[in-house]
């Protein structure tokens, strides 16, 4: 059984759908819109456990999760979405172990679930010019415990990054063409290029640039999510949704440049039929 | 530099999109429709190198990531598709060290994830009646290198499952609402529980039996992946895509018998109006 | 040219994305959040001509279409979307000379559209229960202009249509299934059903039954709308989007009934592999 | 009640989805994956009658709708999707009585539903360079027996439109940027515009001109459908649905250049936040 001890941060979640996130400390009491909790009723609990507000309304004890945190994550930059974290993860390839690069840092929401996924064996190394984001992004790490795992860099990466065998690298920038060749330099062979950008005219860009470089299985991909309300007698789609965050692109860093019969016919071959 | 040894499994992709995952052997070779290549000129080789076809084509050589190893699995089952792979591992707080269960294995595309995720220190708990399905699960496995995280148990789990602290757990069975007793007692409190179904019916009964349970913050959520063409003057959509897999519904285990003063107004105010 | 008579519904399009529709008469005026438009100063000019607010903001004079009456119409209840009434009259065969039957009469969104379409060589029949819907719908009828194409009937459909002859009937009730007995009997053989409902328990109960009546090429079906931002140099899918307004059912009038020999297993093959 | 007459164009629809649209002939018949059906024992029929073929197999006896007409249509071109042909007529004002020009005809899919719904006292004016395609186009009409309300002109549109009063016109070419100025002659002041193009770089560059020209209210969209399964017990969407055919563009025809003050910076304030 796991119990919400003094540090940790915890989930008060209400029967109306509110939630909040708060770190558990000696004296300490959440306010709410249905009464106060008191911190000293609750460390020791068992999560999962009810817990009433002073006004004897009812909220469960959660440890958050990923998707919860960045739901209560403070951040300064828009920040992507959930949706997309988990299939960004699952296309890079990241997993316990993986040493991932990714520029800019944001708000740390890829950087908490790279963090959270690439395990204590694993490394994040975080690119972001403005300290003011890495402030924002430690602190959002913090809450996850796994600050360890990441390493920060505040700087411009069009000087390039300092790593050059990393299995994969993700830009999230408004015009990641311009650090294709640093990008291709800081991946391994085979490695896994990821890049997010909202418009149709950045995703041309990327995509014209990509299959200049030493790019191979160059990807754009996009992830509508819809959500339902669930009461039993009445289960339908929630009235609004979200229509857009970002395109997705991927690819992987090959060797096309030491392929010494390669040509731009191979490369517009990728794409077959239209 | 990372190289493709003997007894890698290894990624040849070409330019016209067809790829092919096998496993090194000395003296092998890989028969593609563009010629063959002899696994001897490729052993030794750093991922990401360009190899060339007894015919003269291009491929490349790469390192195959979950994506690329699920869409070349055997599967006797329906699999999850990696858009929703990402996600239910994310919603399932999935993470290195998490101890998940899941009920059954199919094809081993979920177990798979789960186990790259969990790493060394985690452990995946998979329950399939069928011997079969475990086998092929296994041999899919093998290819990611992770076999060793996973315990296999050929059992019906209507019996319950042996686990009784599992950080998650995912039912994707016909019928997930006959095991959500059993599901719980497996979950620690306040544990993530997921499933997926592909049809209205079944999310309506199984949201109604969540609603009569030991369970909170019920959701049902879809997700959409659109995917792109990517000749670079002419970026669309692409004409045919995946309109359905299933449903994903999750829950978190909570003490809702142990509040006494829990009763029905508290459970269905959880979705507050429609 | 056409030009804005006195009398008419005119739309007031401004640089902002903000419009207006108003009705011109002699000495009346609009107030904008740009400054004020003197309709004696608009009224005989052509339509698509600029005008300009007292703060010489510029606004452009547009005779309004459906999309437009209907962004503007006045509605006390859920309003069909644009997106949902195109693809509706397409699929219930609605042309120039159509008879048509919907119940319920709503807000007139529907029924607004059905008259534009069916020409004064058509007719759409309106069943409401309440006077007060059919007092707005017959306000919203009015700046289309179609009025005298519509016969409203304040009375609720439980008790049978009047007619006999329908080329078509909607319902946009919350009881579809209640109602399938009456609207068979209204229609002409073949004619063509529809209807829409926000939930899944409706789309299930309603399909039920009409697997049971006289009905045959059953369909279910659901549109998204993306809307785009279109700044030229960053065209982009908005934000937010409609998630859901509902599902639209759609069917054929038959005769099933007389058919001796059909049977359940004609029925139920409707559906031949799942 | 209607019924099925020498020379009508009638549906046969089987109870396993499949169906066939014919002429009725005398002493012709239809063969079927299920037996024949002589047109003799239909002549006559009420339509929404069950006909059986020579081996006793169940059909139903429909009139062809818009949506059943053009999915038996003949096509040497990408044809409009019935979920867009909808609403491109809506956004467009078609009504019963509108002037409406299309450019190119294609197949003649979105002529008919035009034709449909302009009415006797309605016209649709249809423009392309290729005989061939008003050939097929032709013959898809007169199943729709709506032949007379088209005008056919064999001729590249590049010269200008000979039309200069529309409501509506409407653009399935290529590069609908280069006709921008003859659409906006050939429409009334404030008449309807709109366009279908695949891919993302035709509509950047078919945005970037509008916004140069005389049309306001510049929209972008996009529709996606889904169909469901609907056998009552396991109601769910389609796996597999229709990705992408086009994106629509919609504007305005306005006196842009009549309103001497105007400039770019009202222009690009048309959309007004990023």
């Amino acid at each position: 059984m796991k119990r919400a001890e003094i540090g940790a941060a915890v989930l008060f979640a209400s029967k109306d759908r509110k939630s909040y996130v708060r770190t558990l400390q000696a004296n300490g009491a959440l306010g709410t819109h249905l009464g106060t909790i008191a911190f000293n009723d609750v460390i020791g609990l068992a999560y999962g456990s009810a817990v009433r507000t002073h006004l004897d309304q009812l909220f469960y004890l959660l440890q958050p999760s990923l998707d919860d945190l960045l739901q209560h994550a403070r951040h300064t930059t828009t920040i992507i979405q959930p949706k997309d974290l988990g299939y960004i993860a699952l296309k890079l390839g990241v997993a316990s172990g993986s040493r991932v690069i990714e520029a800019g840092t944001g708000s740390g929401g890829l950087t908490t679930c790279l963090a959270l996924l690439v395990g204590d064996s694993g490394q994040v190394i975080s690119y972001d010019r403005k300290a003011d984001s890495i402030e924002v992004a430690r602190r959002n790490l913090d809450r996850a415990s796994v600050t360890g795992r990441v390493q920060f860099k505040t700087r411009d990466v069009i000087e390039g990054f300092d790593e050059t065998d990393a299995d994969a690298l993700f830009l999230d920038v408004p015009n990641p063409w311009d650090f294709l060749a640093v990008a291709r330099a800081a991946l391994i062979g085979g490695g896994h290029f990821g890049a997010i950008v909202p418009t149709m005219n950045q995703v041309i860009d990327l995509v014209s640039a990509l299959y200049q470089g030493d790019w191979f299985k160059v990807e754009v991909e996009e992830l509508l999510l819809r959500s339902y309300k669930v009461l039993p007698a009445r289960v339908r789609p929630d009235e609004r949704m979200v229509g857009h965050t970002g395109y997705l692109i991927f690819a992987r860093a090959v060797m096309r440049s030491l392929s010494t019969e390669a040509d731009e016919s191979d490369v517009l071959a990728d794409e077959p039929e239209i």
